[in-house]
């Protein structure tokens, strides 16, 4: 196996962040095993076939059927709206057709664990998009956690702050729609806490939180592309009901004894994207805050007694993870190689004849925990992982 | 009404910081009715001896029952360990001393109150000692929140890390011993997030709360001062049982919308003394870090689109609270500062023949979310604020 | 016109960030001219036969003069070491191919002035890759400066720090030998700020450095990649003469007034990559760093009294420069990023007509600055910048 | 020898900080020998007496003669405009009065030498008040430095910044008059610069410098406090020149062979009170910013190769100097603080029989840079410290 070839569905933010990880992947990874950019898969004609020729697909088409019925298609990116999520994957599955999903996999937990049992019964590799582990700083903290020398775990605390419907003027776009978009900063920020988590400390026994939504209706969009929007400032305009979570909140207990604090809000101004953690344990702690990507501040309790402090360590060295295949040390990376990486280890899985990590058991994993949440959120109560 | 003599209970870390007030206040206070040292209290009389001496009081007395019969005592300033603040609160008030009480007011909510009662009854003024809402940086996101620039407040999120026992041999003090100092991380640190908040942003209305004890036990005390202490790292020496949290998180619903979340631990590794908060608007937002005390980072959402950033603003100019006492722009200010200004606060309101703020309603208030949130996690629910 | 016909020259460092920008400019920049990645060149032909494959070069030549015969080529990109870019320049130029040329420009001033003449007689375009120039933050720097929102500049202070070379047994790579680099830190990192000097406050009068090579003789090295590589620590490895500077620093005058502070140097422990400047001016200040190159402090004078700051300005937003054709607000960019931009610039200016910016006149610009501090170093005096 | 009686010239900006360390010494430092404020002397009587009785001197005098008549002062502490320093400081060390000068300690370097030789012949013991040196973050790095722990210095690089007299209509204050003053930034705060190099790196061998005055004149001054002040905005309002520099830069080679920047100005918006200093060595580097005087940032070259990064090392520990004097780790101190560490300094060597550090030999020290700076800028070349 020399290269993978893709079909992949949807080509809006997320589509471009695939696209540009498959384009780039061979220069700086050239002995990974190599994505072919086939099709790509989009309803609007006009629109994918722009994308297409932009982003450097062989061909597109309209019906993402199409992409099953072609034997040359090794692996369906599933990167459309949420709600799209489940049919395709079922259908990719069975074709025999492996798997990358963005997150979250599915707009509810059955149906995410229908898709992880449909990709388990035939046999295929799968993987959910959860890119942030992708940073070199983030792999950092993994490592530093996993060699120890952070001690045992007592706090994980983290926040995904944004700022961009804080506007009431800001129209409801499909990410404000529960029926497309499934939650809100609960599903589309907080999902990528939650992961996190999982990466980083472990599963959770417990969860109890607490949402709202602050502009409970907005005016209908008028036009869209990536996170910005446009919608009137018109007060007699149009306006529909805001069906998700403005912010939501959550406590929680892990496994290993370790207390967790989670908060996702798309109402705080100032954070652009502020997607922040710190875990504190018995040896050290780490902070990360994805504004400032390429760094993870780090405190060990055993460093000489004068010269205690956080490190601003800036991930940039050799010694970082896939940081020697990019530029010389201090040279930072952005956001959009995150995705890279992700890529790098699904063709590392797929040559490997391995399931890739993070996948569609960690999709399900997330789901769960989001559910519990809002379990908790309408019953006002602490619910236990296992109970969902 | 020119100076008030002061009778204090109390030497250690605290008496040392209200020395410092009273001592320092004519000097860069002179417009201000004068603090006069009279009688410092101690039971342990080569103790407070020493101290009387080098705080600058002109005597001591070890029975503070003896402060309390003299006539030219007008304020007795109660900053023992907690669980003597209702008596000698309630023997004060009765002989009309005004009150200067350390946080928290009391060990139980019942016993808050009725110091309250006790000092209404005898017409007394009362003070309750939250400094740091005495921090310029803080006054500054009051003003900047009654002034309306921030707008409708949405969040506040609140953190207060140490990590001054995270060791396992650090000893069993008398902050880790329920029956003194009433709670742990909750009580010591989280009721300062509890006042800010109620400062900031106004009442809650329920909380739910998660606490945890991670070092059970741990060797009796052999020297104490300060926070620092020092036990036996011999594994046979003598234990005893913690009985207090080691940190505790809450989440809350405040009176005008806003949501809050609340962390207090003694186990965060590379935090000498984070005291810190963020609180989102729709106009703007705020943080501050009392490690970095003279600032306030400051947001505003009508800033020119190209130039919108948190602000670093260093709360050291004339134009913020207090800094025209001190030294010229640029030139910080550091923690006993706060409590200099917290005796400005109280010489003025005895001037003016008016309560001080915070006072006893204050304490109250701080101890009903304590008791709130003890509640619901003993009862694993939410817990509304007027249940307590 | 519709697409650009380049040739290259060079394949290691920068000829992977130049091809990198090819690569991915149509992805994100669709309405631009296209450049199309006819051959790249390189003396040793496994090294850039895989170079060729790795980076998406349609041919590879070991021999540039092919590339001037070759009548589809329009554009000549030069990246080899700095001493052979005056030869190709000069014959490209006469074969009448667009120059995109790595600074420095050459090794002495009267050889980049030879190449200038040279382009301007055959007519061509020309660019020279300061790259930092094309960084947001940086942009946004210039529009402030240039909407006058800084008033009257005062001071421009900028240091280049890194510490790539502060292990005596690093060896003694090119970078390292006078007759290939020109010089070492001056040259290679001092041209940086010069030119971002140049671009941001305008013109030198005078200047008066000082330099230092502080380790004097290097292993010889046995491999190298990058900015990294390995030497020799056994004390008895063959050794050969640094003689380049470690270290630069210079201070000088603006044309219009302002006072200049420079410092260059591969000796500061803890700074990978710490291209940092800020300027002063009568209505507000700059700070920049390219460690965290997707930021701009901003301070203005006219802020109210109360709320006066640096603000972290995150230019990730559709205000900011370059920055809607990636992603949404908040998603930073990466080092390689300014390369994409420069190119853009330099298709735009290819399909309009007109010479891009900067070009071989900057370059020249740079070099004289180079020449003169080179000078004052020698006859340790003030040179003015006419003199040269 | 348990106390030393001080008599005080000065009752301005250093005679508030001056008396409060006085103040408070006892409190933080009750092991130390006790300074007496006996009397503090004011030409304007009115200002003296109310200083006197705000600072808690015993008393007053309006002729600084009178303190040196009196047998019971042992102590003369001089922070007069800088135009008075020398004839006060002859006077009191023929009357055999110790001596504790501010800085600068002169308006020449010949005074300042007459001052030392004096004070040398009468055999008493001189401190200048350098006060930087005492904050316990640039004690740290003295410590590091000492310990090897930075390695052989290659870097020094130094800004004072500052932002009060950026608006032209800020008037002409005594500290902006040559004759008063002696020189402006330079002096004023340039010195403070010049100190910590000898403090932390030793002396210089020769330096260049460059100095501009932005404003040529100003209007007259109406009133003055501290810094800060007021004059007219009327355009008609009389104006007199401005006769020292806005701004001073030079460049330095130390005798170790490290190379020095300096730059000081009070032209730097944003920058209320920036002492900043970055030192570079072959094992480490630290950075100090007086605006977070808690802090200090290090760097080790030793680190573990994937967590190297600058430390956040907060000052304030048992491990760190003087701060168990104070609060809790964590609990930072101010401005202030550094003039009562000076005077712990003062009074130890007084107890001890020793000169204290820094004493008048620092004073010239700093003098002859100074100095050699203002040749080297009239002349336009390097000067030799040895040459002055």
């Amino acid at each position: 196996m020399k290269q993978i070839n893709v079909g992949m569905v949807g080509y809006k933010f997320m589509g471009k962040a695939h696209s540009h990880a498959y384009r780039d992947l061979h220069m700086f990874f050239p002995k990974s095993v190599r994505p072919v950019m086939k099709l790509i898969c989009g309803r609007d004609e006009a629109g994918v076939a722009q994308a297409a020729e932009q982003f450097g697909w062989e061909g597109y088409v309209t019906d993402w059927r199409e992409l099953l019925k072609r034997d040359d298609i090794d692996l369906i990116d599933i990167n459309a709206p949420s709600d799209a999520h489940k049919e395709i994957a079922l259908a990719a599955a069975k074709a025999g057709k492996h798997l990358f999903c963005e997150k979250p996999l599915a707009l509810t937990l059955p149906d995410s664990r229908e898709m992880l049992r449909a990709a388990e019964e035939a046999g295929v590799k799968h993987m959910v998009g959860f890119n942030y582990r992708f940073a070199p700083a983030v792999q950092l903290a993994k490592k530093l956690i996993d060699e120890g020398r952070l001690g045992q775990i007592y706090h994980f605390r983290a926040w995904f702050l944004q700022d961009w419907i804080v506007d009431p003027s800001f129209p409801l776009v499909w990410r404000l729609q529960k029926e497309i978009a499934g939650s809100g900063s609960h599903g589309d920020l907080g999902a990528h806490l939650i992961d996190l988590s999982h990466y980083l400390i472990g599963g959770m026994t417990e969860v109890i939180g607490m949402s709202e939504t602050f502009i409970k209706e907005r005016p209908l969009p008028t036009s869209m592309t990536g996170l910005s929007a446009k919608g009137s400032k018109d007060a007699d305009a149009p306006k529909g009901p805001v069906t998700v979570d403005d912010a939501t909140l959550f406590m929680s207990r892990f496994e290993n004894g370790a207390l967790g604090s989670f908060e996702a809000t798309r109402f705080a101004p100032g954070h652009r994207c502020t997607n922040s953690f710190e875990i504190n344990g018995s040896r050290g702690s780490v902070k990360f805050d994805f504004e400032r990507m390429n760094e993870l501040q780090v405190y060990f309790t055993d460093d000489a007694e004068d010269v205690q402090g956080f490190r601003r360590v800036l991930a940039t060295d050799p010694a970082h993870a896939y940081m020697d295949a990019w530029w010389p040390a201090g040279h930072t990376i952005g956001y959009e190689h995150t995705f890279v990486h992700e890529v790098v280890e699904l063709m590392q899985a797929l040559e490997e004849d391995r399931q890739p990590v993070p996948n569609f058991v960690d999709g399900v994993k997330c789901q769960e925990v989001l559910e519990a949440v809002d379990r908790s959120i309408a019953e006002r109560r602490w619910v236990k992982i296992d109970e969902v």
